[in-house]
């Protein structure tokens, strides 16, 4: 298996993730290759400087690399690991950076046995999307969870850390049920928080549209991620059912017990709670 | 009962609030005098060229000035209205920044016949507080609730829209109790939701550490309001318990459809129902 510096990448879809990373990798590799539905995206990223090449023919495209990372939302990924896992050549890197690993990594455990998988996803993201927010330093200094199928070698495995420590994250190796428990928590609930509130402020704005008229940067800030792409955050939550669900069970829980308290009037109660998360959260 | 720029102004209270309200104001009326418990705040404020005057005399502030406002958590401005309202002189336009409106404006219609009392909520803030924090251009561009009680006149609430509008905001009058219906949802209720997903991050954490380790900038940013200051949630949730209360049913209702959209696989009624949460958050 070659180092990451001798290597040829295949990025398979450029959007805010993949054009990203495209930009990352570019130099620190022997080539990165770029492939998208459209030409006007390999247009943008070639002008972008975050390719050195790029195609719209997926499968010429991956029939000679090193390294394949797929980078659509995940129920493409599941899609494209069945279609292009026959056309790999001999020990090529499979990885992904699609947001929830279990479905991701039991398919890539059907792969024919000469490619090498690797699942990923880097903790960080913004609500942008496409080509044109593609940010090479969007990695930087994020955790990169990996999560190796059991047939994956050593040494893929090495070359996805390398990967990753080149783009300037940090690898953190997890098992792949274990991972999208904790970003159901850490990441599809407050998508769903967020949702939810501004769903409870169309609520009341269908009876009195006055409430957008009092909108605050703090209603800003915590319904921001309301605006990510949706048809992104339909696979993530589609493919994460279980964990998504005991996480909202959880936090409603939580909610019943600060609602508890406001209704009693304990203050001595709402002030140690209160506290105790505010502590949590300054040193997070 | 003079113009603005002849008032002198005491600002009771020199945190974030009241320490930005009295640099935005300087220069903008005759004097801006304020008044804190600790002389090191009133140095700060000095220092930082906020107040033109300051006292920790808060009696002796108030009996000689054309205008007063309270900008402390809502329960010191209750105990506050009580205690200064005999030493203000005739005509004094008392105003305040408080977070929830209608126990204030209730306490204001108490006051004696000689005092003009005048209900304001300022729709921003940060999550950061005290004078260190104060920063005169925090008005600008916000919506400014005002919340005559009936007695006052048009003249009071005509030198309070100066105000507001000296200091770059936009005046809104509305009924006290209109206004805590409505900040339940757009401001009491964000606050809520982070606490309850900061509770359920450290829930998991209990059990499973890790969860810290991925955390991605989504999570800080929908769990930052959870930093606000307790002291002042306190005030705020206690004093406008039933409308935080009913904010949070109907955002419940909303995650349990939700829930239940997920539960059932329901890809399109999903997919409806966040694209038009997401356009609307995009609209606001």
């Amino acid at each position: 298996m070659k180092g990451l510096t001798d290597a040829q990448v295949a990025i398979v879809g450029l959007g805010l993730m993949g054009g990203s990373l495209a930009g990352a990798l570019r130099g620190r590799c022997q080539a990165v290759v770029g492939v998208a539905r459209r030409p006007g995206t390999i247009e943008t990223a070639l002008a972008r400087g975050l390719i050195d090449r790029g195609t719209t023919d997926l499968a010429a495209s991956v029939r000679q690399t090193d390294v394949v990372i797929l980078a659509t939302p995940v129920r493409v990924i599941l899609r494209l690991l069945t279609k292009i896992g026959p056309l790999l050549p001999k020990e090529c890197l499979l990885m992904d950076v699609g947001s929830t690993k279990a479905r991701i990594v039991t398919e890539m455990a059907r792969l024919p046995g000469h490619v090498q998988p690797l699942g990923g996803h880097p903790m960080c993201g913004r609500e942008v999307s496409g080509i044109a927010a593609a940010d090479p330093t969007l990695y930087q200094g994020c955790t990169f969870v990996l999560t190796p199928p059991p047939r994956t070698s050593e040494a893929a495995l090495a070359l996805g850390r390398d990967l990753v420590e080149a783009i300037g994250a940090h690898p953190l190796v997890l098992d792949p049920e274990h991972h999208d428990r904790l970003v159901a928590t850490i990441s599809h609930l407050p998508y769903l928080l967020a949702c939810g509130l501004v769903g409870t402020a169309e609520e009341v704005a269908s009876a009195d549209p006055t409430v957008w008229k009092v909108v605050a940067s703090g209603f800003r800030k915590a319904s921001r991620l309301a605006t990510s792409d949706v048809t992104m955050m339909l696979d993530i939550l589609l493919t994460n059912r279980e964990a998504v669900l005991e996480a909202l069970g959880t936090c409603e829980a939580q909610l019943s017990n600060l609602a508890r308290l406001v209704e009693a009037g304990d203050e001595e109660g709402l002030r140690a709670v209160l506290t105790a998360i505010r502590e949590r959260r300054v040193r997070t």
